[in-house]
């Protein structure tokens, strides 16, 4: 911009291809709202809004299971505990869902994220030698990151979620409603943590919901924006439960146990 | 809590309902995680998680058809442009929907569940003179409000979700699916707000969303709930759209327009 | 606005009398920023920016010791416990402290606020029976809240901030440097609530900062403005001792300590 | 932990040195609050919090300034339009402050941080060829990032921040109550990229206070967090401000200026 600024330019400033709302007008993606509503799913303008077209049936299928999977994990979730807190502290609902949906960060919500680079890179050489690609990424990563994302999980053995997920993408890419280059190169990282030793280290919810975004095309930063969308189911139904029990300023402890204090007397 | 604290009064103090999570189990509501991936739709997760049991299929029709309603209303919308804003911060697309849905306040987010409460007093009478119910909780509510939620729109004359989401609950009362009352009551309320009027002040988007989850049993509170859920699906993509744009710190205009200094010299 | 917008109307959008940042320079309350740094403390110009001009040496100690007082209360706080937790899930300091800030509402940060309005209330009838005044004003929100904002405390006896606040504020008052009207009406209802109990329920922290910032002139809405700037310091210093330890995820209890579960089986 | 969790692992999950809260008892870093109060300022106790221990005046001075320096840039910085925006969508002033320093990150509030890890980079030469360690810390930046942190400003010329703070160091240095290690790496960099150009790039207000902080031995996230605390001020300013003019829902541009719609017709 050079010269004095316009409103054109004010109005470019805020330019998008998402939506156009006017006066008696929303259109979203280019398709009216009277259309979509009581036509389309809720996952299915998820879809819609996030490529910019309307999703295949099993393509559907895949993102429902992947946003069903991650709703919750308990009061031990930091997101889940501290919207549950929040929400006594005389806060509204959205303001709950704000504190718990702000600390899905690299740690919290950011796995299925490093999952998908992570898998992308031995994508790569996926046709050739995938076992050889998996043990070099794998080794490569281990290098700089402590825990490898997407596999292993401190608190399941196997992680329940992960047999349904796997079933359903094998099952896609079997009947050609996916490529699989992100299903075996998970697989291929599996094996090659599994080699010699006594307890496996299996693909987890991260890992699997990582394989389904990765086979349905999502850019890596949309697996997180997709489980922030999912996690705020068990949030927001945390929160309301905690909202009914009356309690305010809910700390993190009975009040009748104390914080050790380990600082100078 | 008398005596000293045990770890079951720490154990209590987390109690839930909701989930149950513990090695190699998650269970929602009482139903293994493994069983829902693959059956059941996102939406229907979502109801599960809020009421505890599965939605019939025309709840869970009327449930879809209200979320996808909401997703989005552009830039304009403080929630939306807040998340955009807020992405180019760097941050992650976690906290940029953090920031925008913890503005979905009283003002920018309420008017669903304060448009219930209102209704819920026109339900009283349904079955009696309805008309005269409305007349009088609406004179009432103009007495303590600037606006009366639900009804009207600053940019829309008749907001374009009306006709389809009314269309929608009325075939689900005519069959018999949903009893209607909230429906009734909505109605009467436009009636009242067209007399003496040269321009209506028809139901809008939070006022038939209010008559949906009014219809479907859920509480108030949940209508600001679920709004949330929907509203963070336009947050997310709006978010993403300025993050592929790689402007860094946008401000509410571009850097050429300065805002009015109205203090002291 | 009517017919075409134009930039001037953006300008005008954005109006503020706060401060004026052109190309070169920044101007606070209309003095210029190279003019404050060096020459003014952090609370002087927490009171310049709140209220236009500086603040009396007087009026700045009584702020500074409200503005100390309140810091921290430890892990118990949610504010506390949520920014602890929220920094080992992978954002950074200002995510975790917005996290925590974000819990202080009506609940957890507004009693400052409206023990303001309840002591407000008293002050009208200062100079005459303040007593009764106090009685009939206890009387009166006693009927519409389950706790009077700012006196009792559900964990200290007598709050040890009690007493250092009060001296200060009898003090300014003894020196003519304040009115003294919110500290008599402070007195006023700590008296009638000592009235016939073995145990009284004595003026706390929150009260006390209501009666200093009562004093000083600020509208009660800036008590709770003023309370999240002081919590901010023992929001950040606790996060940051947290990001120190190395904890990933940290939820509200130790891993070995399991939520009751109350649902179905 | 092995065996049964108990109680004191609780405590100790809590464990903390900042501070000691048990009934009737406030300890800041092993100080009664009570003490504090009344004799310590508001910049006095952020140190405190954050070291263990009271500052020196020297010390303090630099802290106030470098506090004083960043508290507003006006309503083109996100984090301040974004606080206004939330304010007027009925949430509290606790929720406007969260929205608004959530955005406080890497791009936004991260600069002074990076400036420090930079510069302490060049301090490691301190002593001998400065001039040499600068040119090579800065050509390495170069190479990872699209801005040197802490020098330049989009919008300044000369940030009219910069001469009163560097003033001020080399006063403390040439007194003796900094080292002055941060301050010449500092001026070694700004004398780098002077070199060969017709316009210079002054070090800017991030660069100053990344040297204040490093100076007085903060590690380098910390100047993140006081950034927050500073900013938090201009924040909670504007968000009050806009509070009074009764806007609702306020966008980024007035109602009549529509967004570019720039997608599928």
């Amino acid at each position: 911009m050079s010269g004095e600024p316009s409103v054109q330019d004010v109005s470019d400033w805020w330019a998008t291809a998402v939506s156009r709302v006017e006066p008696d007008v929303i259109e979203l993606r280019g398709r009216p709202i009277q259309e979509l509503i009581g036509t389309t799913s809720f996952a299915g303008v998820i879809w819609l809004l996030l490529r910019g077209s309307a999703p295949t049936p099993g393509q559907q299928r895949l993102l429902e299971a992947a946003l069903v999977s991650s709703v919750d994990h308990g009061p031990h979730a930091p997101s889940i505990a501290i919207a549950r807190m929040a929400v006594t502290c005389g806060i509204g609902l959205n303001g709950a869902i704000a504190s718990g949906v702000n600390t899905l960060g690299d740690v919290h919500g950011g796995a299925g994220e490093q999952c998908m680079e992570m898998l992308a890179e031995v994508t790569r050489r996926d046709g050739t030698d995938l076992d050889g690609a998996a043990a070099e990424v794998v080794s490569r990563w281990r290098r700089r990151v402590r825990y490898l994302p997407g596999f292993g999980h401190r608190f399941h053995t196997v992680d329940p979620r992960r047999a349904p997920l796997l079933d359903l993408v094998r099952e896609a890419a079997a009947g050609g409603h996916v490529d699989g280059a992100y299903l075996r190169a998970a697989e291929a990282v599996e094996r090659n943590l599994a080699i010699g030793r006594a307890r496996p280290v299996p693909i987890n919810v991260d890992g699997l919901t990582a394989v389904v975004y990765g086979e349905l095309g999502f850019p890596p930063p949309l697996a997180r924006g997709l489980f922030v969308l999912s996690r705020s189911v068990g949030i927001l139904a945390h929160a309301w439960e905690e909202a009914g029990q009356g309690r305010r300023n809910k700390g993190p402890m009975p009040p009748s146990v104390l914080p050790t204090y380990e600082g100078p007397s």
